[in-house]
Formats: C-alpha cells, sequence, structure tokens
C-alpha cells in the first residue's frame, strides 16, 4: 500500500486530506489499491481535526519511515518548502506541490534528483489550480511541436479587470473588493505585478520548449497601468483587457515569453473568461487550438489536481516519464520587446488618427510591429498606455 | 525500439504517417527512444506515395511482426476494425483508435482483452477529435466523483446550428453548406439524428461512471427538429441552441445518459462554441467545473491525438492502467424523461402566458420539471417543440 504524508494542513493540505477520505474508495477502485493519509505535517495546534492523530511536527519522521511513498507539499514559498521537498526526493519518495513559484525557480534540479532516484516530482496544480493542462500538454499533445500557449493564469487579476470592465470599478475599488472576498492577499504585489503569472508562465514555457527558462529574465508587467479608460476604450474597440502569461516558438526555436495586460477580441472565448477563472489556450501544429478552462485556485479545485498527482504517483512508482526539461538556454530566448504584433494605443497629439475619442482622450489599434517601432512611431512620451493586441 | 503499423491510409491515417514522420526527432527526445513507423495497411494504391514501401495488404504480417508492438487503426466502422483490433490485441499489440462507433460498442471486451495481455487499448481521439479529454478525465481529475459531463461533441451539427443562428439559414440550407465544405457525409444521418455524439457521451459515461452503458440504451434526438424560429426566441431570450451529449450522476449513482439539443445561456463558454468546434465540461465534486475546447474532427487533429496515445503506449509497455469500466449495470441507468429541468416550449394556444412572441408563435422558459411533467402541462399536441435548458 502507498503511504502519503501530507507537509502544511492550511487551505490546500486541508483540501487533500478531505478528499483522500471522503473518495477514499473510489480512489481505491480506479488505482486497483488503497492510498493512506499516514501523517499531516503541522507545526499548528490541530487537536480539533478529525486527522489529529496523524499530525506529526518533525520532518525526519516522514524521511525515515519507508512505507510514505509520496509526500504532498502545501507549505508553499521558497525556503523550507525547498529543503523538505529536495530531501523526500532524495530519500526516495514522490512528490507532489502546486507551489509554482518553486517549481519555476528550482524545478530543473529537483526534477533531476526525482530522475536520478527514479521517483516522480510532478506539479499539475502549479499551474491553473484544479484545470488539467500540464499533463494534457506534456502528454494528449506530446506528438505536436508547441508553437504558442496563452493563458488567464491569475485569478486575482483576472476578477479586478473584470469588475473593472463590467462594473465600472476603478482598480483600487476593484482590488479592496477582491481583498474582501479573500480573491487577493493582503500584500497584492505577487499578483498585481504580474509575478505568479510570470512564474507559471515559465512553467509551461519550460515544458513545452524543452529549457528553462528563468523567471527572472521574463518581461512581467502587470495590471496596475490598467486605467478605467482603457477599459473603456477596449469595450467600444470590441476587445476585453486580460492579463495573459505568453509565450512563443518560433520555428528557429527562438522562445519569447512575456507577462502583459492584452486587449482580446470578445470573439475569443478567452475574453468570455470571467472573475477568478483561469484559461490556457495552446496552439499546436498539429491540434491547432486548444482551450483548457476551470477553477485556477482554491482549496478544492487544487486539492484535486494534487490528488489526480497522487494517483499518477501510485500509478508510475518507478517515476514520471513524461514531465522534463533541460538547462537554461540563453541563446534561444528572444526579446519580447521585438516581437511584432498589433498595438492598442492611449495616446495625445502625435499626428496619428484616432479610431476612438472618450473623455478628450484618443486611442487606435495599430497595425503589427514591436514595441520599438511603436515606440518610435509615436513618440514614447505621446503613448498614455499600450496594450498587445491578442491575434 | 517500438515500431508501428498503421492500420487504413485515408485521411486521419495520412495524418498519423506524416506527424511520425515530421515530429520523428521531437517525439524520439521526449521517449527517449525512436518511434519507427513499419506499416501501413491499406488495399488501395499508394505507389505514389513517401511511404510506398512500406505499404501491405495482408494484416497477418503486422501479426506475426513481434517488432510491431503498437498498431493505429484508422479503418472505421465495426466490422473489419473490430475483428483487426481484436486480433492485435490478442497477439499482444497495444491498440491506438479514433474509432467512436467500436470503442462504444465494444470498448468494454477490447479493455478486457488488453488488460489480459498487459497491453493498452486507447482511444483518446475517440471523443473530442484533438482535444485532450479522456486522459484529464481519467487521470488528472481521477480523484474526483464526477457529477456530470455535457458538450459539444458533434462538429457537423455545430456547423449547422451556428450557420442557423447567425446566418439565418434553414437546416436544409446549412447542412447543404457543410456537405459542400465537407464537414457532412453525402449520407448525414449519424450527425444529424445525433448517433455519432451518442457514441461519444457512451464513452465518457462509461469512463466516468465506471459501467458500460449501451448507445441503443441512450435517448437521442438530433437536430432535425431545430427550426429557424426556435434559433431565433433563442437569440431574443438569450440562449443559443447546442447539441449537447449529456450524463449525469446522481448521489445515489444513477446515470441518465441523453443527447438533445439544448438551450445553453449566452453568458455561458458553451454557447461561444461556433463552427465545427467541440467543447466538453466536466463538473466535478472537488474541481468544480472544467471545460476543454478544441478542434474535434480533421485529420492533423484527430492524428494529433492518435500519437499522443502511441507514445502513451511508448511510455507504458505494461499496458495503460486507468482507461477502464466494468458490465453494463441496468439497475443504475435512469430514464432521461424524468429527469427535472427547465424547458424552452414553443407551444399554441393552451392557457400559458408567453414569454416571447414571433411571427404569431409564442414560446417560454418553464419552471424545472420532468418531461413527463412537461408533456401533462402543456398538453402534448399544443407543444411545437421543446429543448432543456442548461443549467
Amino acid at each position: 500500500m502507498n503511504k502519503v504524508a501530507v507537509l502544511g494542513c492550511g487551505v490546500v493540505g486541508k483540501g487533500i486530506v478531505e478528499i483522500l477520505t471522503d473518495n477514499g474508495a473510489g480512489i481505491a477502485k480506479n488505482l486497483g489499491e488503497e492510498v493512506e493519509l499516514k501523517y499531516v505535517l503541522e507545526k499548528r495546534d490541530c487537536s480539533g481535526e478529525s486527522f489529529a492523530e496523524k499530525v506529526i511536527d518533525d520532518i525526519n519522521i516522514i524521511l525515515a519511515d519507508e512505507e510514505v511513498t509520496i509526500v504532498c507539499e502545501c507549505i508553499g514559498g521558497v525556503g523550507i518548502a525547498y529543503e523538505f521537498i529536495k530531501k523526500c526526493l532524495m530519500a526516495g519518495k514522490s512528490v507532489v506541490t502546486c507551489n509554482k513559484h518553486l517549481v519555476a525557480e528550482h524545478g530543473l534540479e529537483l526534477l533531476a534528483i526525482a530522475r536520478e532516484k527514479g521517483v516522480s516530482f510532478v506539479f499539475e496544480a502549479s499551474v491553473g489550480g484544479g484545470i488539467p493542462i500540464i499533463r494534457p500538454l506534456t502528454n494528449c499533445l506530446a506528438g505536436n511541436r508547441v508553437k504558442e500557449i496563452f493563458g488567464i493564469i491569475n485569478g486575482t487579476t483576472n476578477y479586478i479587470l473584470t469588475q473593472m470592465s463590467q462594473c465600472g470599478q476603478s482598480f483600487a475599488e476593484a482590488l479592496a473588493d477582491a481583498q474582501r472576498l479573500g480573491y487577493a492577499e493582503a500584500d497584492p504585489t505577487a499578483d498585481v505585478e504580474g509575478i505568479d503569472a510570470c512564474r507559471k508562465i515559465c512553467i509551461l514555457a519550460d515544458l513545452s520548449f524543452g529549457h528553462n527558462i528563468p523567471p527572472a529574465k521574463v518581461k512581467t508587467q502587470g495590471i496596475t497601468a490598467v486605467e478605467g479608460i482603457d477599459s473603456a476604450f477596449a469595450a467600444s474597440l470590441g476587445y476585453a483587457i486580460k492579463l495573459l502569461g505568453h509565450t512563443i516558438c518560433d520555428d528557429d526555436g527562438m522562445v519569447t515569453t512575456f507577462v502583459a495586460p492584452h486587449f482580446v477580441p470578445q470573439s475569443a472565448l478567452l475574453a468570455n473568461v470571467n472573475g477568478v477563472m483561469n484559461a490556457v489556450v495552446v496552439r499546436g501544429d498539429s491540434v491547432g487550438e486548444c482551450l483548457f478552462y476551470g477553477a485556477g485556485a482554491g482549496r478544492y479545485p487544487t486539492a484535486s489536481a494534487m490528488v489526480g498527482d497522487i494517483m499518477d504517483c501510485v500509478r508510475h512508482s518507478d517515476g514520471c516519464r513524461y514531465i522534463d526539461w533541460g538547462e537554461e538556454r540563453e541563446d534561444k530566448q528572444a526579446d519580447s520587446d521585438a516581437l511584432p504584433s498589433r498595438w492598442y494605443v492611449r495616446f495625445e497629439g502625435c499626428g496619428h488618427a484616432a479610431m476612438a475619442e472618450k473623455d478628450g482622450q484618443k486611442a487606435l489599434i495599430t497595425e503589427s510591429m514591436s514595441a520599438y517601432a511603436l515606440r518610435e512611431s509615436f513618440g514614447e512620451d505621446k503613448i498614455l498606455s499600450a496594450f498587445r493586441v491578442l491575434d
């Protein structure tokens, strides 16, 4: 029998414990064997919990217990979580995590240890929460050359942008609502500055293109520059503003990865993904365009993906064999400012004819050009805001 | 090395040959080993083709060749395809197919043979063409209790319904266009009567609920009863008409499966899936609602899914361990006419107040009720058309 240890029993950890308990029979039937929760590592007092007798506070008990074959990390961050995961893998245990920060920063190293030890290091929940995306991408679509991936991979910012466009709220009002509803942290920086989305698109790019893309190398623009008037212009021009993680691989294998608000045509499904929901579009040479949609966060959706990963670890006791990538290739990373696209530009008088005017301000959609050409064409000081148009 | 035989070299078979050739290096890198096409079984003259030297016309050559570990069936139908697949599995070869007719009718038997022989019988392309749906459902979402699946799983009928609603075409005009564009067969019965969608929803129900649902037991209504005026009422009431395969499992494990046109609220992503595109929604107890969207047919999308399956067979040389279901359970199948839902009803004078009127005809959306209650409430002879509303 496979025994599981859960590290950290906050929102997601508790969800895993619940699913393993409540759906235990179904899981056992599917796998042909039982999966038993043996330990919950947690320093806080859990004496009132149904799983109280399984709570321990020393990782060494887990490391030394050969019955524990699978460890679920729900601690978060890259400090103690990184240290514990590394130790667990070194001890020959498969590890499941939803920690995108850790996967984006240390995935390459941890995958190598897992490979060496013949165990799994899997992280379906690290991108898109409950949405199946990593396994479909690396398994079902593995016969494709992936050309492009873009998606709404941060629910907090999608909630804020939805409120701005549908309810006319300002950024500050929408953020305050998001915080009140528990969709945004007290310090919302990682979400609103695009840092969270950056980690996730890096993981998808790593997996699709085969070499490590460090988040620090990725141009990342959040949504703090999106003003109410941009939302209004978007609506009148037939678009919705969405913060997208975006990665493109050209025919020479050059990869351009960036995070930025995009003007998404209202006819695209992605423009209709609202509130805290997430969706990822994959463009492959054979499959064309696929979209994967669902809840990008939350206790049960995230735990759903992690329990799926636990089951995958059970099925592949010799280690998962399709999630992997190689060392960084600086020669394969392209500058996103050189990538041509059409742009939405809100500008002040500079000889360009406006396509729309509102409150004395002007906006237009350009022909396709690089960011460099855009700045040259308008003059950097004349551009009040500029966002890429998704084609 | 794993060697592959492709049975039948029509539209999809040729796509597989092309992908295996053109993406061979990428596939080998992903798998850590090469996949070589050894035979193409085809009776027609292929002398002008690049793979002409691999063409044979005797299945026994494939059956006797131990180097061939994986067979891709692209013949179609349940005659010779069934016979060949059975022989290949019995000979210890994994089989990949896109043949929904065969999987829905004979999947149970063929999976049992595969299990006994320790090989894979996989069919990702049988539902939703290139869209990853079977593996995400059975693997990533395996920790969930699936409660409901519904989707647009026939591109031909979705094209016709889209044309009717967006261009005001009649059913006959839209069908003629679909045939001219190659989206519909000369004999469109299997598509327009919902038979194709029925096979696909049965496969998803089999996989999700664990017992065989024979297509013959599933109430299946196609789109021939949808009239232009229903499309017009749908638009004015805020809906789109979509042909959905639909399966629901209640808390007691009773499964209701049916195929019928539905009124889908325009705010739902599914209402915005147009033309020949497909999309499937899965509702699970943990993950909530997920949607999977993409091309449901066509050479390369279908071949993309089948090459993904070939790669899965290579990775699981001891047989795929997560796609399976059991014998039919008549005691677990519920009558779809007893399933309550709201309904769109177009009717003639019977004491009900219309919510919309057009060309002297009346329509309304009911409260939730069974089909039996609906017929009793209106009088069967007063109902001109009635379609379920998706909630």
